[in-house]
């Protein structure tokens, strides 16, 4: 089976997620400055669910980038992905709505965790149809990074529930430690290391 | 007429479809675990439909990919089909909306009886055009999955009278039936059989 | 200017208004079989709605198909057309809500009347660039069909001042003529006659 | 890294944008001609936005057709492009609701300012990748356009806190020097000129 339309069909789900999420923004009652500050919150959750989505995109395309031909599996491993990823829209609307109250803080890192989770699902799919030493398992090495990200979710909820702005700050550092050193890792692997450096 | 474009748009409204769901799920009015207990129904209601429209976009890629050239009549077929499918998002949520109650119950169970047909119709006339013993006639083999699927969609709308949720136990049973056994059939396809085993 | 991207972003906008449209189907107040009844003109004005963006994909695709490069000129024809019909949910919503009033219906005929203008400027553009007797131009031959098709709309809006009902029928005759004559025009074509028959 | 996926999901971002403004557009209470002209303003607001994302569209789609292969820079560049342009359905929205108010007339400018700047993060982004006199460089030339929109962004914001129409009147302007002269500048560019004229 061709990856060419997974590609295509991933790419049409996640650019309809990330930009629905601009629907569940309330058109401030009022037409003042407050109310654009009053909004400034609803915002950033909005920014921190765009980044996320833009993360799973950009590591979307590099791992299939690496992938082979596609089983049945994969294709629902891949579906099971976007299922999570479909609920961000959701969850973060929760999130705004009750102004930051614990349960749906909570809730946003469960759904940042299952995606996580399902994205380490598909990804160990595609390394075993590899097999050892394949593509994938030089090109992302320890994958320090995939794999603390779950923990940190984990203390961003258990956070969520003593100050929930707490959590919200794990979760946006885990978005930063995603964003920001990726250059370093490139250098490395340009530089034909084969794993990526890291604490993993 | 080249198929490429089919696909990409049946790609872009299957993707549509499965993300807009998400759209209708209401945000709890409270933010507490009861809520989100509350919410669990619908949840599971957006996952079934979720899996539905992943079974029709997993078969129709893989029958347009033993499809030839495609005719004015089959993209009107097509069309026929993502009409269907198209109104997922309504029937989902009005069953949610609802409580289960009998009447969408069984409307849901109709839209799924009416995809199926209108995917039947879309593969028979792609099979005409192929002739006796072509490449969707040897791979889909005798097709006891399509062809007891309709069956069941009438039990599940029948029962949706007595009991809704039954009803819903038979249409998530036939996503079962659909997920589950499809590695035995791709297992016996790569074993050189030429037709899938089956009851039907 | 390559015409790959053009198809690809006119698809993913008719795919979208396509799919959109059903967020505009109201879930029925009641779980009953009279709210299914009442429910049934939005559907079919929703089908209707439905059918004219497949008509147009349908054209689209074909017109595209035969044409050779694009100019900034022809980029703007056709965003023009995918503005009208960008409109389709809406104008079919309003007629809906407004259980078939006059000034609706007459504005859902004039959405089909600027959409059917658009598409013959663009029609016109692609043809200009491609010279006498052209691909498009000895394909499309008299193109009776889309000559008559803006009176018919016109017509259809006057009615709707008179009687709405008549016009959406006007409406709906206009469609079937695109649908259904459709294979007597490819048999002409395959027949090597370069002009499609008609009373224009 | 290829830009093939690049541009397939900018292209259903751009899709999504320009296409789900139109859910903003309420449908009038009255079905009278008096509603259609209380619905005028709003309509064309979403006029000039649907113009602006077709504007970006265009650009967007000739400045990647130069561009060679995508760094990992240039994939956040482009989203941080897509972010601010997956607001204009909020910010149009937002204005019109508040009939064209003061702050909100601002807020709109603000983001088409913010777009402009990520659009030339992305331009200076890839123009650094090709190096001096790179193909870029040459076709885009001394860009007057792209540099005098902020500053003209920058009027409108400070005329809407004077007289909001006066404010919009500069954004239409803007779009209009992007739509209008653009076959002068091709002109010019097919002529064998490098740089396009402009009095920057």
């Amino acid at each position: 089976m061709n990856k060419n339309r997974l590609e295509a069909f991933s790419d049409g789900v996640l650019a309809i997620i990330i930009t629905i999420m601009v629907l569940e923004l309330h058109v401030p009652t009022e037409p003042t400055w407050h109310s654009v500050l009053e909004e400034l919150p609803t915002f950033l959750s909005y920014l921190l669910s765009f980044v996320y989505v833009g993360i799973y995109w950009n590591n979307h395309h590099h791992m299939l980038h690496l992938a082979g031909r596609i089983s049945g599996g994969i294709l629902w491993a891949n579906l099971h992905l976007l299922f999570w990823l479909s609920l961000f829209p959701f969850t973060t609307n929760w999130m705004n709505n009750a102004d930051l109250a614990e349960v749906p803080t909570l809730v946003y890192g469960l759904n940042l965790l299952l995606a996580s989770i399902a994205f380490f699902i598909l990804k160990s799919a595609l390394m075993r149809r590899q097999g050892r030493n394949g593509p994938l398992e030089v090109a992302l090495g320890r994958d320090w990074k995939g794999k603390t990200s779950p923990f940190l979710y984990v203390l961003g909820m258990a956070l969520s529930l003593v100050q929930p702005a707490l959590g919200v700050a794990i979760y946006a550092a885990v978005a930063a430690i995603w964003l920001i050193p990726d250059r370093r890792v490139e250098r490395f692997l340009t530089q034909g290391h084969g794993a990526a450096p890291g604490p993993g």
